[in-house]
Parts: C-alpha cells; structure tokens; sequence
C-alpha cells in the first residue's frame, strides 16, 4: 500500500493510492491511522470518497509526530571513500513537528542563512509503539518509508558543536508524498536507490542497501532510549554529494528546484522561495 | 502566579497555588491553559475546586510542549573559571514531550547506562507563539519560570558528536514543580540561586543573573530558528559541579534522592529507582 495524508479544502485525510486515486481511509491524517491497532486492515479496506493522483496537495506523511530523529554518517561506502573508520554507534539528532513541509511544497529560504544544503534520506514510520524492541518488534514496528529531504541550515549547524540549530528550521523538510508499506519494497531492509538532483543536475546517487545501521537496527537502537510512537518518523542519514562537500561549495537558492527521490517511494519536489 | 499541572483521580488539571491550596482552574493541564490568548486573566480568576498542595502528584508543568529546546554552556563564571572562552552563539540539543517527568517522580535509572548524572537548569515556559520576536516580543512570550532537571546518560550523550541519544531517555528529566510568572521572581531575567543536592550534599550552586544568553535572548535565537509555541519549554543551561565533571565521577545509583530547586520557584525532588 501507498498511503499519504491529503490537504482538502475540509482540512488533511488519510488516503490510500488506488492507482490514479487517493481513497480517504476515515481518519483526519496518517497519525490517526497508524495509531489503531489494526491500522493495515482498516487501510487495505477502507473505500470512502476518492479525490485524483493529478494536483494533489500533500501534507507531511504525518503532519504531527511526537518525534523525529535522524542518523547521521550511515552510508558505508561514502564513510570508507572518506577514509574514516565506521562508526560503532549511529550520530542522533532531532527534527519537531513543526520542522516538516509537504513533498510538493516551497521551501522558504531563510533570509538568516546562505547555506541551505539538501540531504535525501530513506525514512521510516512506526506503526506501533515499541520501547527496546527485539529484532521480530522492530521489523513488525514498521508501518513502511517514505523519502525525507533533510534541509540542513549549514551556518547554523556548525555555528557550535551540536547541529540541533541548523537541523530544525521551521517547515523546511520535505517529507512524503506516501508511506510506502515493507512488502511493497522489499521488506524492511530494503535496497532502493536514492537521488539528489538539483535544477536537473544530479548532486547524490547511492543505495539503501549500503546502510552500515539499518532500519530495524535503528528502530532497536532509538527504542532502547526511548519510546516509539506509531507516527513517529526516523530518517536514516544521507550519502555523499550535499553542496557543503562540494568544492566549490554549492547551496540552494530562491528559483532553484530540488528533487530528492527513492526507487519505489516516489520523490519530493521542491522550489525554493525566497523569504 | 505559581501554576502547576496536577494528576488526579480523574487526569491532569491546571491548577494555581492559592496558600495551602492548588486551585483548578478548568483546563487539562497548562498546556491547554497557555494556548488560551488570555490565560493570564483565565488563570487568575479562575474559581474551580480545590486540592491540598499537601500530598499534590505533579505532572511535568507541560506534559506535551511541541518542543523543548535545551542550551549548554551557558553560565558565565563556569565557562572563565574552565579557561575557555565565551561562546558567540549558544549550543542548542532537544528533549522531547515523552522525555519529561513530574516534580516528584521517581527517576528510573535505565540498566544500559551507569553514568547517569545531574543538572539543575532554570527553564522558561512559553505563553505567547512567536517567530522572529523581537526583544518586547520575546519578553512577552515568557509565560514563566520552572525547574528543570536535565538528567543526562552520560555514556550514550559522548557515544557521539551530538549529544542527543543521551539527552532524550524515556521519562528521566522531571520539570516543575510549577510555572512562575516574571512578577514573582524580579521580571524576565531573573537572578535566583540554582541549587542540586544528592543526598543531602551539595553539588551544584550558581546563580541564573551570570547566564552568558539571558532568557530574553534565547527566546529571540530560537524563534529566528523555529516558532516557539505556547507551552514550549527552553532549559538555559547548568552550571559548574555535574557528576561526570567530579574527580572521582559521581553517578545517581537507585536510592539516591537528588534535589534540584531554584529560590521563588520551587525545587523537584527525585529519588532513583532501578530498573
């Protein structure tokens, strides 16, 4: 199943991708959805009014998570390309609700910065609550991926040591447009390839399947910290090829388009705006 | 005012001090009450029933802000007595809604970490959304004072270069045990003493008029990064004697009581549970 949650004129709807249709599924949003236990029955049967695949609006997959936490360095080849060891543990850090933008939205350059840098993620939605998940919970604790486009305000992310301030700007991260369930991908660790282009030209290329800490490795790991919640959302890091590693540097600027896409999870779509 | 959020038979209530007396004030917890535009009048002459303050279970004084944006290195004469220099901006890490605890919960120490420490930290609760606020708006936006004790892992906060995955433990860091409004306790930019003690014996002394970023300050950073919303929680920071700077390493072991109180708000008082 593709699922996705759909900005109407009566506010967002869960819905279901049948294909050139998006059926609403009864539930305001995929963060209503996922929170009913048997969340997959009621999304594989649900049949309410159809609204067309063309001109859709999507808002974030789920527009309000209790929590989203992202990975970074997880792409094994680009770490030994760098000549750095892997890394025992995965770099945590954070995004909130109000970080999130639709996978069709503008991004608004902030006018506070002039290093707006992309990263395309594999992310994935919990579908049930965990806390230290055994390898079987993991796996069966997610709903299914979807494709973040982590904007990283560079200045601010390096501006001290933590990144926290250039990860969390508001409504700068694309995420969506479906959540993609496991057995339409290949299970839960899946190998999709994921792309970065930017007005056309391709900036990343790499593979899901070279995640030194993957899926359910992560939901094993962040659960053990925490609690996960059906709707929460962790993106699992991105690979090579953000403008802050080009030489020279290269960043997004008001006109430009930037696409982030996986194999199987659809793409983003974004214009950058200026403030 | 002294506000509070209050679990009872019946769920959590918003509650204001009145003497010996915790009076609800017809919302859920202050959360709710703080979205209100008017909450300072609702709050203040709010007439529901009453429960003693003796014997009163505090839920954290949010229980579900969108955000809490946490600061580090952030008291003066701590950073010049280390020899380092002052910081030009302030280090920001998260903790989310289910990181919180109550005033008077008991903390559970996780069986995966033995360096579980400390840190007494002044927190400012927000009552107005703000974005971009400038210095009146920022002031504004302070709905009040709290407690907060941003219990760190310290194993898992240095697994790392970010701090998050020792930051963010399910239900470790209590807040609370009430909001204080600014007229209590000298305006916006308070001077109180911050005090923790473990077991009787102190550990960390300081004042919050030394913090290097004001709370006025952290308001206008923070909502130039991302809207503040009402209810948001930002914690300005510990000062000198955490656990893990001690020679030998002091760590909280199940039995311990740590108290963390700061003068005019209150203080929580935690014992430590084992897993």
């Amino acid at each position: 199943m593709k699922l996705a949650t759909l900005r109407t004129t009566g506010g967002t709807r869960a819905v279901r991708r049948d294909g050139d249709l998006l059926v609403d599924l009864g539930y305001p949003d995929l963060g209503a959805l996922l929170a009913e236990p048997d969340w997959q029955d009621r999304a594989a049967t649900a049949a309410g009014p159809a609204h067309p695949v063309e001109g859709a609006d999507f808002a974030p997959v789920v527009p309000a998570p209790s929590k989203v936490v992202c990975v970074g360095h997880n792409y094994t080849d680009h770490i030994k390309e760098m000549g750095r060891d892997l890394p025992q543990y995965p770099t945590l850090f954070p995004k909130f609700a109000d970080t999130l933008l639709g996978a069709g939205d503008a991004i608004v350059k902030p006018p506070e910065t002039e290093a707006l840098d992309w990263e395309v993620e594999l992310a994935l939605v919990i579908g049930r609550e965990v806390r230290r998940a055994d390898e079987r919970q993991a796996a069966e604790a997610i709903a299914g991926f979807t494709v973040m486009n982590d904007i990283s305000v560079r200045d601010w992310q390096f501006r001290t040591v933590e990144w926290t301030q250039g990860k969390i700007w508001q409504a700068s991260t694309p995420v969506g447009p479906y959540v993609v369930t496991p057995d339409e991908v290949g299970g839960v660790r899946p190998s999709l390839q994921v792309t970065t282009t930017v007005d056309g030209q391709v900036m990343q290329r790499d593979d899901t399947g070279t995640l030194l800490f993957d899926p359910v490795f992560l939901v094993r790991y962040i659960s053990t910290v925490t609690t996960l919640r059906p709707g929460d959302i962790i993106a699992t890091g991105t690979p090579a090829g953000v403008g802050n590693a080009r030489e020279p540097k290269v960043f997004l600027r008001p006109g430009s388009t930037v696409v982030t896409e996986i194999s199987g999870l659809g793409a983003c779509v974004n214009t950058v705006a200026g403030a």
